[in-house]
């Protein structure tokens, strides 16, 4: 068994925000010479999350809306007394930080339509991601 | 170590619908001979999740109630200019499209109350589920 | 490659809760002697999520609030006509019953900001949750 880990360092732009970070996670697995293993991508933040979807920029576009819609600003949170981002906390927690996918014949395995994303929801920030390739 | 795939194939019915994968997985499981690791269950598809909790015929239809209540199909998402379901990505988006479950004495674990599901959010379609098993 | 098993059983009071896991799971990790792998925390239940964000007072009380109002407790389920805890399994099957994590150098990999917490959603109850370490 073997592992493989390195960091993405990512610089966001916006508040919310997707950053596809899929040919990064690919070509660490690609590199790794693992063949069959798991591949987990964690991002280090409580305010940033991971999820796989499509990258089409108008579904990119509507998925920052949809978090900004039940994840919104200004609600009366009490974490906003200390630091002003809870909406991006709940909506953390909600997409979740981790995020696993399989790995066969030296390559990520991944449907047609199925990329990774960083989700910024504090930004502009500094971002690390965590990938790790475990398998043999 | 050892890894094992399968690629579970399943024809959903319903545009959004839940489908009880417990016993595919379990059986996967059982026979690849692996006594202790992990089970990743991911759905290769973006509109498509897997998500774990109690097979009751009232709570499957108040989970298919209420993900139709908080993704619904027509909000005008800039997505849906190009295909009509943004709504199935943004529900994949939240629920998630693979899970991790222990694997202990050559069993899933899983408590009594929780079964794997595939949730379908655009169907009727032809959906594969990749199953893998990897420990010792 | 090798794996750790415990179980970690917890007595929640609460009917919405967290219960900061974190110090359990690190000692875990600390004690296996495994220097790289993953670690998987799978809540048993179908009504407890595992959830990984800042523990900070304040926010882990709108983490509640954020909760209650995104699955209320009256809203008219099937699963009510059986049991009173529709909610519940709705909460848990979008906050999601595992997490994984990276480990390396012998610890558990986290930001400074990421704790691992229960998430009781139908307490006061008695709890289980899974932790695995694996690797080498």
């Amino acid at each position: 068994m073997r592992t493989i880990f390195k960091e993405i360092r990512v610089s966001t732009k916006e508040r919310v925000e997707l950053i596809d970070m899929t040919r990064d996670v690919e070509s660490i697995v690609e590199r790794s010479s693992i063949s069959e293993g798991l591949c987990l991508v964690q991002s280090l933040h409580s305010t940033a999350a991971i999820v796989v979807n499509e990258h089409e920029s108008g579904l990119m576009q509507d998925i920052v809306k949809k978090v900004q819609m039940d994840f919104p600003k200004t609600a009366g949170w009490r974490h906003d007394l200390i630091d002003d981002n809870a909406y991006a906390h709940l909506a953390t927690t909600y997409l979740g930080f981790s995020k696993c996918l399989a790995v066969r014949n030296g390559r990520l395995v991944r449907g047609t339509w199925q990329n990774i994303f960083l989700v910024e929801l504090d930004g502009p920030r500094e971002r690390t991601v965590l990938i790790e390739v475990l398998g043999k």
